[in-house]
């Protein structure tokens, strides 16, 4: 007897919001469902969090506040707390609400600015992984000489298996193509070039396996650091640990440029005279690399879509980051991981629609 | 009875050349140790190589000449050469013979561009480790906000236990003390942040170990991908692969800025009009961030000051890693490093002074 498996279809257009998860919250969540709506007319949101922080703030937008529900929730993750500590006491805050709301069916995906080792913990232990996946993976997208390359694991998973990476990497490459609509997907594991047996032995088993089995996409090989920012490869896959430090390299070099070009304009009245000149470029520039055009990381692989929004980010991040979970909801992105994986592993697909709508 | 280590005390004046390695071998090796002589009038050169090559180049810098001399080696080790191939069958070659030149107390240092792996096995199997260091590093200088921070490990070591981190952290001090001049420095372990139970066990372990120990420097704690380039410590402590991975996610991302930099400058005629007032500004932070500035990786913990060049450097790249070699053995840093194990593990350590010369 075929073992099936079943993935929930919930109302798509309906996005739970922890509106008080983030340093500017609930204001940079309202005004960024607000800027969002304005993309995506069909979306309705239901807000967990503090009614009386919320409510004045969604009066000023009346379009929003007509296609929104407010659910108030007395308590409140802090962005300290621990994973542990969240799971076992935070069972009434609007992050666990907003959650449930997607396990309930009442909404399709979940985004939240806060504490992301509480918000993984839950999902995980809430919405719970999809058939096949041991485990979720965090990804985000990463802009590159050519465009931009998925890379995922940055952080959910310290020590992963060679069968963890090539989950990984299946999921990257249905993400690309799903998402971004790209047809045959460039996978890369990330490892060093400088040994002889390059690696470590996890990365080069995935390799092997990659090499045989029949995927959604075409394996590249293996890429290093450089090839990240370099768009070497669609989609660059690595644990946890290696992916985090890769993300955190990227972001801090990008600083670190930043701060040395607005010291080279600042040194001498005629190179602030050249900045007048070349300012337009430079805004070009800057909103080519904006932080927040790449606002929100994926948790991948669970029964239900979750989006973590940068904790530091705006209004106009926030609204990022809503985009991301509408792009995996409306390209069905869940099914077809659920039905790559039963492909692959011989698991039967069932889709369980929910009262209230379905894709 | 005590247990005495040796360390050997060189010609400190005399660096060999590996003149073969380097994508434009033997012209940067030869023009790039000219170079470094007008910076170090004292230092002599013995050049390993293809002497039909070399002899010519030499010969239009009389004044290195007449300080160099120059060995002629029938073998070259390729980019592409596997390391332990490299080790068993590459005895004659440049490489080689520039190490045993160290090894045998002719010189103080070796400085190479060639193959990284190759150089490193053989560096580690001629010269050994020093007495109490288990494992080489490599090292490199890192530009940051408020300075540099020097980085290891950085490939030579792909897993790493505790014990090789905390002398990392010890061999990274005091090269910032001895060779930077920073009475104080702070040591950080790269990690991540986002879970609960953060990092490997191996860099949880290393950092209870630094807190108990006597260090030439102050732990910090963990620091993650970020903090490299922002300057928060003096020392990045991490294994090879996290270390690797980092560097070059540091390197790619400058060079995606330098790209996308560059296209904005092109964009219109305005900003190439901007480019023409703030070019001078620009070549200053080109000068900066230039690669050639910070060309020199160190391989830290053996007998021996080794120095690994970038292969696809210029003269003024190689010049760079000559004055990383030459500093090193200028401030006794292997003494230095010999010395503080010596303490903290109670071992003696004995200075064996070359008949030619000594520090």
């Amino acid at each position: 007897m075929p073992i099936t498996a079943t993935v929930k279809s919930s109302n798509p257009d309906v996005i739970a919001l922890d509106a008080m998860g983030g340093d500017a919250a609930p204001a940079i969540v309202v005004n960024g469902a607000a800027l969002a709506r304005t993309r995506y007319p069909d979306i309705k949101f239901i807000f967990f969090g503090d009614a009386a922080q919320i409510e004045p703030l969604l009066a000023k937008h009346p379009a929003l506040r007509a296609c929104s529900e407010l659910r108030h929730t007395p308590e409140v993750i802090s962005a300290e707390m621990k994973p542990s500590l969240a799971l076992r006491q935070g069972r009434k805050s609007s992050m666990r609400l907003a959650i449930n709301a997607v396990a309930e069916g009442e909404a399709s995906s979940v985004v939240s600015a806060g504490n992301t080792g509480a918000l993984l913990a839950m999902a995980k232990f809430v919405l719970r992984t999809l058939p096949g996946i041991d485990r979720p993976a965090i990804a985000t997208l990463i802009p590159t000489q050519t465009g931009e390359t998925v890379m995922l694991d940055l952080g959910a998973n310290i020590e992963c298996d060679a069968e963890n990476l090539v989950q990984f990497a299946l999921m990257g490459a249905i993400f690309c193509h799903t998402v971004l609509g790209r047809s045959e997907p460039l996978i890369g594991l990330l490892n060093i070039g400088t040994e002889e047996l390059k690696g470590h032995d996890e990365v080069r088993i995935a390799a092997s396996i990659l090499r045989e089995r029949p995927i959604p996409g075409r394996l590249f090989g293996f890429v290093e650091g450089n090839d990240i920012t370099a768009g070497t490869v669609d989609v660059v896959v690595t644990d946890g640990f290696s992916g985090n430090i890769a993300l955190k390299s990227i972001e801090g070099t990008s600083h670190l440029v930043s701060h040395f070009l607005r010291q080279a304009f600042d040194s001498s009245l005629i190179a602030r005279f050249g900045y007048l000149f070349a300012r337009g470029a430079f805004k070009r520039l800057k909103e080519r690399v904006d932080p927040r055009r790449y606002n929100g990381a994926m948790f991948l692989g669970l029964q239900g879509v979750c989006v973590k929004s940068h904790g530091g980010t705006d209004a106009q991040g926030f609204a990022s980051a809503i985009g991301v979970a509408h792009d995996l909801v409306a390209r069905n992105f869940n099914l077809r991981i659920a039905e790559e994986i039963a492909a692959q592993y011989g698991i039967n697909v069932a889709v369980e629609s929910e009262p209230e709508g379905g894709q």
